[in-house]
This record gives structure tokens, C-alpha cells and sequence, in this order.
């Protein structure tokens, strides 16, 4: 029986011991639950294997089956966690420090959110990942995972849990709902007493069910339809080599490629070039009227004409959508009707469309001459990532441990009263 | 008759004009703002004596007409609005620029959040102030106050948006709800197809509806259950002025002081001096057990006994609440348990003390010997203010200009892509 107050209650008291816990500490037990997992390595091998197995029996695609598999991944997971260790504790940072003209000192110093609420679906990767990253930013977590991981994500849990107690910090500063019961997801929405954030990890579903129903901030994100637009200077050559990539690379994901909009004077020569290079790799096209025609006999058993609804798909798979407009001001108002605002791009060498477009584009992450496939916290420098967000408030883009924190205002007088 | 989606969708279109609007062009449209508020003052005037003239005939409070009284403060709403063009454009601002190791520049580009929805009551003066500090950061917004100010309020939106079409920009970067209808209260909740943030500038009732009925992100605040902890070494001259500075300044608002807090070492000795200081510019007191027992015959008719509530009410006027507390963890626990982490300060000599104090309470701001009425953006150098943030996402304490903005990852290539 999960009850969801008391895990708030828990949460809360953990969370305030954890704020007052050192760096030191904090990095020692990121190593401790490295060590925990590697000594329970045999258990929860063979936890996934059961998961793996009720997976297969119930029908679950291999798209699920490999992103549940932990076979393969355990060893990658346990590195990360030794590598947040290896990361600046954002937590204590003192900045925008003044002094008034009446002598009053002032700072903002950086805290820990206090208590977040991480809903995911079958990925028990994500279990570590999240719990390594709240205890490095001093915040308690309560998780809810996937049924279909749940055997994987218990086997982690009391790893992690018991590294927690061995290293003097709260075991429920990482908490599970250990229960596939939705009504769960509900209760922990309407959790504002204690949870300070929300964090749906996967599809448009569950993201919008959260926005809809939480009474606690919600970071959405995740979800990408992503653009390339090739301008008429696009440098073709390198132009082919991005959109390969941002296709390719890996089409699971949420900042692969799913449109090229390219501009009316490049068309013809460019988008045959397109279905010729990227139809080696597999890749499936859907083009819309006047790229069918740009495409002419080039137009092979890859290229479907597009429907509708096909540019407000993410394909998340080896398909791609075409699309030809006269000017930069056209692909600009498509990507603004279209996109999700994950990560849009421009291939050109014209200086002024570039700056209008990562002017004008209202997306989280915006490019020029690069592919798509950039937008992560790794990639981009930040060292970890809990989630990509492309909703505006408190943070956009890829989330590290920054993003996990807050900050209070720090006011020092010397028995200063307001005239 | 109002239809809230069709105000969204030309927000929203206002919104994109106002991003590429220059600082030159908006700070024009400012000052045209402050002529038109000018030129319209007779009419503003007129418009608010029939707010006062209904209101009191509606039997509304003292409290609220003075807050509703526009008469003498449009000479100071306007000065606002030309000090608002003084200040720093945040929009624009690169930050967080770096050249990656495989040579993609990386950085941040401050961009306005979109179009903002506020929720205000009886104080025509938020019109203004929010009108302008949303245009200075190139937010559209939408506006609905309260019934009690409608005809000031239609007269100050008028002369805005007359100021807006004629400096070039969209009138509709400013729409305000014309009804005093509720229901479009619960629809601008429901409108995050359109609208990026929520500010409710209100009571806790307001707040509390709005995060429980709004699926756009909101921003909670303004509510201060405010203390005071007057530590063994603290210097109680200094410590007399402070209390007196944040109970008695300004007793209405937020971050006037709620509870004094008094370590039992020095109770018997300071808490006489609070009643007899205090009391005489008019305030009375709710004393727990402790606290009366240490006054003892200085217990005179401005002192009654606390009741439990007590300590969990803001009171707005000049009442105080007085505890005795064995040790500064006693003191900390009673703000864990009564404060809305607003504003909270230790009155103290002892650094060690002062240190756990600012640490160890969760507050959006924290003092050292000062007054808690310095929460607040002026006083804290911010030039302007939207809100006080209690609410730990997006932004905490006072909000600026810059917290009415999020940003983008820009990043430019030369024909990236990932390995």
C-alpha cells in the first residue's frame, strides 16, 4: 500500500537534512551507489531479465524491449554515477553579490529546490541517472517508473537506498512508488505540500496529462518535430552531411531531424541529392506537392506524397518530411506553426538570414550549420542531463544540475530599517 | 462579450512583433505611454471617482478604497513608467558563450517569455506598472483586474494602447478582460496554447485558485508570513529599531513583520522593551505562554494571549505575534513550521548563528540584522518589480525584468554533426 502523503512527509524531512549535506558527502555516496550497484550487479541483471521476459510475453515492441534492457547498460549507468561525482556542486554558489548605497549587502545564494517528482516510462537507466543528479543537487526525489521496468527499478532502488543509509544520508531521499496503480501519477500531481517539481519524462501523452492535472510546476520537454531549413547559400555538400546526421544518427530520439525545408532556388538540385544519399541509409520521405516536383524522376519508391498531418509528426523513426518555400520568411512561419520548439536549425552562409532565423525562431535551441543532434546535455557541455525542456519557465533546453537548483536572496545589514 | 482564444491568438501574434521591436523603439513607446496617461488625466481621474464613488456606496473598506484611490498617485504611476524606460533591456543579452572543444560556439540569448497573463484586484496602478515592465521586455500580456477598478482600468488601458498604435506597435500587446465575469478568469487558466505565465497579484485565496485550476505555469507569492529570531548577543537597541522599522513602515504589505521570535536568555529582558516601543505607535500583541510570562507586569491592555492560529496568520496590520524560544534551532523549526518563506531574519552578533540561520531557512529572502521590508525590488536594486515569487520554480523574491524573460541555446556550426 503506497501512501503518497507520508512519502511527502518523508521526502521533505530528507531533503532538508540533505541541503545541510557537504560536497564532500554527497560525492562519497554518488561512489557508494556506484560501489552498491556493481555488488548487487548479479540481482538486478537478473530483475531485468524478468522484466524482459513479462515484455516479450506481452507483446512489447523492440523499440521497448531495448530501451528496458539493462543487460548491456549497467555498466555505462554505474560510470555515470561516478561521474557526477566528478561535477562541480552547483549548490551553495553565491552570485549577483552588491553592496547598496546604504551599506546593505546583498546576494543570491543557489539552493536546492527542495523535492522533485520524476514520472518516467521504461527506462530503468533513468532511475540512477535522476537519483544521482537530485543527491549531487541536495534534493529528495520520489520516482515513478514504468510497470513494465518495475522488477529492474526495485533491484536499483534498494542499491541506492541502502548506499544512502551506509553513507549517514536519508535512505527516502530517494523514494518509488512501488505500485503500477495510475491513480498514483494523480496523487503525486496534487502533491504541492511537498513537491516543489515535476518532471514527465517521455511521450506528448503523459506530458500534456501533467500539465492538465498538476497542481505543482511542470517541466515539459522531450518532445522535438525538428527542422533544417537550406537556404539558397547553403554550402550543399556540408548541408547533406547534416541532415544525414541529424536524420540518422540516431532517429529514436527527440532532437533527430523530421523536416527539410528547402528554398525554391536550390530545390531541384538539392533535394534528389537528399533522397539519393539519405535513401541509402533507409530513410523514407514524405514530400509535400512542390518537393514531389522539385524531385521529378528522382522521385523513387522512398518518396510518398505528404499528408497533413505528417509535418506535425515526430517521426522518431527513418522517416523524413519535404517541403519546398520561396523565402526565408516561409520556413521561419512554417517552423513557427509546426515546430515543438525543441531544436530548429539553418544551413546557410547569407550572415543576415542566419542572425533572422536564431532571431526570429522561438525554439529552445537554435541553429546555424550544425545538425539538430546537439541538443543534450552532454553535447552541449553541461556534463548530465535530466531532461530537455521547451517550455519557458525556469529553464530551457538541455537541464543539468544547475537547472535543479533555486536560489534565496542573502540580506546582511548592520541594523538597516527602510526609511 | 469575451472571447479569451481570440485574445490569445493576437497576443500571441503581438508578441512576435514586440520581440523584434528594438530597446530605441520601446523606450519611446514608454515615454508615449507616460504623455498619453498625461494627456488623459482628466479622464483617468473621472474614470477612478466612479470606481471610488461605487465602491463606497458598495460598502467596500477603507483598506481597499485607498488601494483603489488613484487621485493622488497617477503623477507617480507615470514617473513609473518613464523610469521604466531607463533601465537595462535585458532582451537580447548573450550569456553563457563558449567555443566547445570541437569548435561549436555555444551560448545563451535572453529572449522575452511570450505573452503573460496577470490576475490582479482593486489597485488600478498594477495596470500601468505591468503594461509597462511586460512591454519594456517584449511580452504581450493580458490583463484582468478587479470589478471594483473597471472604469480605471478601461481608461488607463485606452490611453496605452493609443500610445502603442501610434509608436508602430500592436495595441494588442496590452488586452485586458472587460467583464468582471469570473468564468474568464478559470478560461485564461486554461489558455497555454497562448499564454507562457501566470501572475496572480492578490491574497492567498486567488493564489491558491490559480495553481490549482491553471495549466499554464504560475507564479505564486506575495504572501508573507514574516519573523524575526532575536538571538542572546543580539543588540537590542539595534534589534528594537528593526522590529519596529518592519512591523509599523508599512503594516499592510507583504514583508512587514508577523512574529518576533525571542531566545528565553534575553526574553525578560527585551520583550518589556518591544511592547512598551512598539505599543506606543499603536501596535498590539498576541503573546504565547512563554512570552507572557517573561513580560510579567509589562503585560499591559496592548497584550492578549496568542491563540494557536496565531502564528499561521498574516496579519496587515499592527498586530504582532511574541514567542520565546529555547535555541536557534527552536527558532528555525518554528519558521519550518509558520513561515510561507517569504521573508526571515536572525538578529544576532554571533556569526556562527547567523550563518546557520541563512542556510538553514528556506526562505525567498533571508536577513541579518535588518529589516524584513527591504524584500522588495527597489529596495534591492532591481528599478522595478512585477512580483514577490515565494514559489521556488523560475524566479524567487522580488522579480525584475530580467525575470520576465527566458532564453535560447543558440549554436553555430560549420558543418557539425555528432559522432
Amino acid at each position: 500500500m503506497v501512501n503518497l502523503v507520508e512519502m511527502g512527509q518523508r521526502a521533505k524531512v530528507a531533503a532538508r537534512q540533505l541541503a545541510q549535506a557537504s560536497t564532500e558527502q554527497k560525492n562519497a555516496t554518488l561512489h557508494a551507489i556506484a560501489d552498491a550497484l556493481e555488488a548487487h550487479r548479479d540481482d538486478i541483471l537478473a530483475a531485468n531479465r524478468a522484466d524482459l521476459d513479462a515484455g516479450r510475453a506481452n507483446g512489447l515492441t523492440e523499440a521497448l524491449l531495448d530501451r528496458l534492457d539493462l543487460q548491456k547498460r549497467l555498466t555505462g549507468v554505474i560510470a555515470d554515477a561516478r561521474s557526477v561525482a566528478s561535477l562541480p556542486d552547483p549548490v551553495g554558489e553565491v552570485f549577483d553579490a552588491k553592496t547598496l548605497d546604504n551599506g546593505l549587502r546583498v546576494s543570491k545564494r543557489r539552493t536546492p529546490l527542495g523535492v522533485l517528482g520524476v514520472i518516467y516510462e521504461a527506462r530503468p537507466n533513468v532511475t540512477v541517472d535522476v537519483a544521482t543528479l537530485s543527491l549531487k543537487t541536495s534534493n529528495a526525489v520520489i520516482l515513478r517508473g514504468g510497470k513494465e521496468t518495475i522488477h529492474s527499478n526495485k533491484a536499483l532502488i534498494a542499491a541506492i537506498r541502502e548506499a544512502l543509509e551506509n553513507c549517514g544520508l536519508p535512505a527516502d531521499s530517494v523514494q518509488f512508488i512501488d505500485s503500477p496503480d495510475r491513480q498514483y501519477v494523480m496523487d503525486l500531481l496534487k502533491l504541492h505540500q511537498y513537491v516543489d517539481m515535476i518532471i514527465p519524462r517521455g511521450g506528448n501523452s503523459l506530458h500534456t496529462f501533467c500539465r492538465e492535472n498538476s497542481t505543482i510546476p511542470v517541466i515539459t520537454g522531450g518532445i522535438g518535430i525538428c527542422h533544417l531549413y537550406v537556404d539558397v547559400t547553403a554550402d550543399q555538400e556540408a548541408a547533406l552531411a547534416i541532415i544525414h546526421n541529424a536524420k540518422t544518427q540516431r532517429p529514436s530520439v527527440c532532437n533527430a531531424l523530421d523536416t527539410v525545408l528547402v528554398n525554391q532556388q536550390v530545390a531541384a538540385a538539392f533535394l534528389p541529392r537528399v533522397v539519393q544519399h539519405l535513401g541509402a541509409s533507409g530513410v523514407r520521405f514524405r514530400a509535400e506537392p512542390r518537393a514531389l516536383a522539385a524531385l521529378g524522376s528522382a522521385a523513387d519508391t522512398t518518396v510518398t506524397p505528404a499528408g497533413p498531418e505528417d509535418f506535425d509528426t515526430e517521426w522518431l523513426s527513418l522517416v523524413l518530411s519535404l517541403k519546398v518555400v520561396d523565402t526565408l520568411d516561409e520556413a521561419i512561419d512554417h517552423i513557427r506553426v509546426h515546430s515543438t520548439a525543441h531544436s530548429d536549425g539553418i544551413l546557410s552562409q547569407t550572415p543576415e538570414h542566419i542572425e533572422r532565423f536564431l532571431n526570429e525562431v522561438d525554439s529552445a535551441a537554435v541553429y546555424a550549420n550544425a545538425s539538430t543532434r546537439f541538443t543534450d546535455g552532454s553535447a552541449l557541455g553541461l556534463g548530465a542531463e535530466i531532461a530537455i525542456s521547451t517550455q519557458k519557465m525556469h529553464a530551457r533546453g538541455p537541464m543539468g544540475l544547475v537547472e535543479l537548483t533555486t536560489y534565496k536572496w542573502v540580506i546582511v545589514g548592520d541594523g538597516h530599517v527602510r526609511p
